[in-house]
């Protein structure tokens, strides 16, 4: 590994994502030189920690991006809307983005990268200066269907979600923790980060609704799994749903493949492969939770079993830590491999 | 309707399941000439309260049955081992058990009824006089699916389950309670009712293991539907999930058919079918929800919408209160049946 540090910015600083690419940058002893944090105005003067020192957070602003000229990697998780505005200005300086965002994954211009899944789909990183982070869902899928699918061909997935309140931010865990504590004291319960109550409740309904009657997340999950397999015959039908969990998405997931797979051979597969942890004994009670993935890096597979609504089925419950892999984890193991390999 | 009334029992009275019979019975103006009611040991003794009188719960004793030779339907969800000791002995005493558990469901002899579904396959209760009342989850499932299969065919489902912790009774639901409650004062959880900790937790373990990796829910959910149905040509996978819910069971359930349906074909279809409500109005925020089917009779079925990973294919969010529609409302319309028709 080189000895070179690299100058690192994170735009969303404050966020939960946010916060997690600092923890996880100091965790795995990124290379850092210098690090520049941006926020929204609302967090403007707070300071934040990294490796025992006090970083300010800045407020980004459109006149005073020269600074970004000076900086190697820029980690973005502050919304679509920022991301599409400000990557072009500040990769033209120079910097690489790596986008958590939706604004960039599917610019045929932009890898879309899993690393332990397309890898070398970062040779093309610096067409644009933006490598993007998949959707928190699409990651923990693709990391289980990509093994199975080279050695058994994936034709078809029809996947359902239980996605933590996490994945909407921080706001969104309060008010599941509010919602709750007001329900169980028979109190009102304010609705405003959900389209509806959380607390005790599942809602069928992550980001906007689409003319065809699929939501943006579904429809994230059907064309990111196709780009980062690099498999445009991949079918995938999605339902995604959020549940009252603070961490951790889980995902019932039925695949059918060209080459008959046994259950057996699922998990010897699945064991072999980093980034993956089986975890699948029935009999000892022991299969994915929420609050087993929470915190870890490892994407927990188990309820491995045959489907035999055809031929050739498998049953997969899957759950991953939708901050750490699905986000920040997945977004530093970007930079890692740019630093390494790339830059 | 005739004017004859009847001798009713419930066996499991102050469950979950039994008291909301006691109280469906009243609401629907059930014509009960005398009610008995029978508990475990536990509830012995106690009282409970039907049409403004007090009733007093018995236990139930093998060496004290004869008194079912005076009783016309007997209503039991008093689970699968008392179901299985007692219907033969009191069903030859002349009384119709309308069983709630698992027991006889699978029994060829024992028609397994929705009342919407396959009413007619009542005309076989007396072979046994047992009616059998299927799972909570199937009952919401084939609702929606038969009407569907009459015009379209299906030909496979591929559903998850998002179910509420009541449908493992009343502890199961104190269970969500205190555990929340712990959490939340960031005390120990005691687990108990559930495999795991079911606050902020979903657990994909329903009901026991079988050796082919299914669980016996799962398991329930394809068998009956062919049964149900009447259509063992239907191929069902399913992943049964417990969520941190008190009440109502939801469903994503994907289906294929033999001929083309859309989704308008689908609404329009099911807006006109008895015991089902369409929900769906995505621009609106309009789909359905567990809190908004709990205590209501009618299934709630949104997000129709076109499946486009197969030619033929459509995604439902199918939301059902699994303590009414699931159990005891569905109980008392087979009493409701028998009694108008049958006996």
């Amino acid at each position: 590994m080189s000895t070179i540090k690299r100058n690192v910015a994170i735009i969303g600083a404050t966020g939960a994502v946010g916060e997690e690419m600092i923890s996880i940058l100091e965790e795995r002893k990124f290379p850092v030189n210098d690090l520049f944090l941006f926020a929204s105005q609302n967090s403007a003067g707070t300071s934040l920690s990294f490796n025992h020192k006090k970083y300010r957070v800045e407020v980004l602003k459109e006149e005073k991006l020269d600074i970004f000229g000076a900086i190697d990697l820029t980690l973005l998780s502050a919304g679509t809307e920022i991301s599409q505005k400000f990557i072009p200005l500040i990769a033209e300086k120079g910097t690489v983005c790596i986008d958590n965002s939706n604004a960039w994954r599917m610019d045929s211009d932009v890898p879309l990268v899993v690393p332990e899944v397309n890898y070398s789909d970062l040779n093309y990183f610096n067409r644009k200066n933006i490598v993007a982070n998949p959707n928190c869902s699409t990651i923990q899928m693709v990391q289980v269907l990509k093994p199975i699918h080279d050695i058994f061909k994936i034709t078809r997935v029809v996947v359902s979600t239980y996605q933590a309140t996490s994945g909407k931010g921080k706001k969104a865990m309060g008010e599941l923790s509010s919602q709750t504590i007001a329900l169980l004291n028979q109190q009102e319960v304010h609705v405003k980060e959900f389209p509806h109550q959380i607390a005790f409740n599942c809602i069928p309904h992550i980001d906007s609704f689409l003319e065809n009657g699929h939501t943006l997340e579904e429809t994230k999950m059907i064309l990111e799994t196709k780009k980062i397999m690099n498999a445009p015959s991949i079918r995938v039908s999605a339902t995604c749903v959020r549940v009252p969990v603070f961490c951790s998405h889980a995902e019932s997931v039925n695949i059918e493949t060209e080459k008959k797979a046994t259950p057996e051979e699922i998990r010897a597969l699945l064991s072999e492969t980093k980034g993956i942890k089986v975890m699948d004994d029935p009999a000892k009670k022991l299969y994915p939770l929420n609050i087993m993935a929470t915190g870890k890096d490892d994407t927990l597979v188990g309820r491995i079993r045959e489907d035999f609504s055809i031929a050739n089925g498998i049953n997969l419950w899957i759950v991953s830590d939708n901050i750490r892999k699905g986000a920040a984890l997945n977004a530093v193991q970007i930079a890692e491999a740019l630093h390494t390999e790339f830059l």
